[in-house]
């Protein structure tokens, strides 16, 4: 998960994909419009290169990375991003379920616009 | 999920139970062993009961609330324990889902006791 968000930090597309499985699904933001939701690589792959175009995430993990005796484990970061030409903070949450080789099956990332504040 | 810290805290199971659905389902910790997975607010109740009477739980919201366009939220909160005679720290995010009521219809406890840190 740590390396998740260096490489997310880093914008290396090619590195997060490699840490998904073929069948993972994304849902960013979690509740979010359509086409926020996706499931399988091809899809996954998609949503992260048009997320990485539209802007260069700034990710910090701000809280504890907490695993689980499951397969699933979750994370608080604080995201840096601009909006309007300001710069915001916002509080994100993922929530990471892992497959037998230990790739994402699942990331769920919780986060509200709405809670973004300046910085 | 501020006020269900609050009543964890207090001890007051009834005031806890108040915020579940009767179709509630508590997954504390999520990937537990048997029993730690209810479902049904009798059931919910028999884990709270149990719960409190066996340690005082008294959270502390150490992160954000993170909500969603959806219905879901979480939280990052910080527990104190005593185990073997000793006082420790455990980081827990809870990932909660909301009927339309907003009572709870779902809480999924992330946390490892493996991560406890003494204080």
């Amino acid at each position: 998960m740590s390396r998740y968000l260096e490489l997310v930090g880093a914008g290396d597309v090619e590195g997060v994909l490699a840490l998904f499985s073929d069948s993972a699904s994304v849902e960013d933001p979690v509740g979010g419009p359509p086409g926020t939701h996706v499931v399988g690589l091809e899809a996954v792959a998609t949503f992260f290169r048009n997320g990485f175009a539209r802007s260069r995430p700034a990710p910090e993990l701000s809280g504890p990375i907490v695993t689980t005796g499951g397969d699933e484990a979750a994370m608080l970061f604080t995201l840096r991003l601009e909006l309007r030409g300001r710069l915001f903070e916002l509080d994100v949450i993922d929530v990471v379920t892992f497959d037998a080789d230990g790739r994402i099956a699942s990331l769920r990332a919780f986060w509200n616009l709405d809670e973004a504040r300046p910085c």
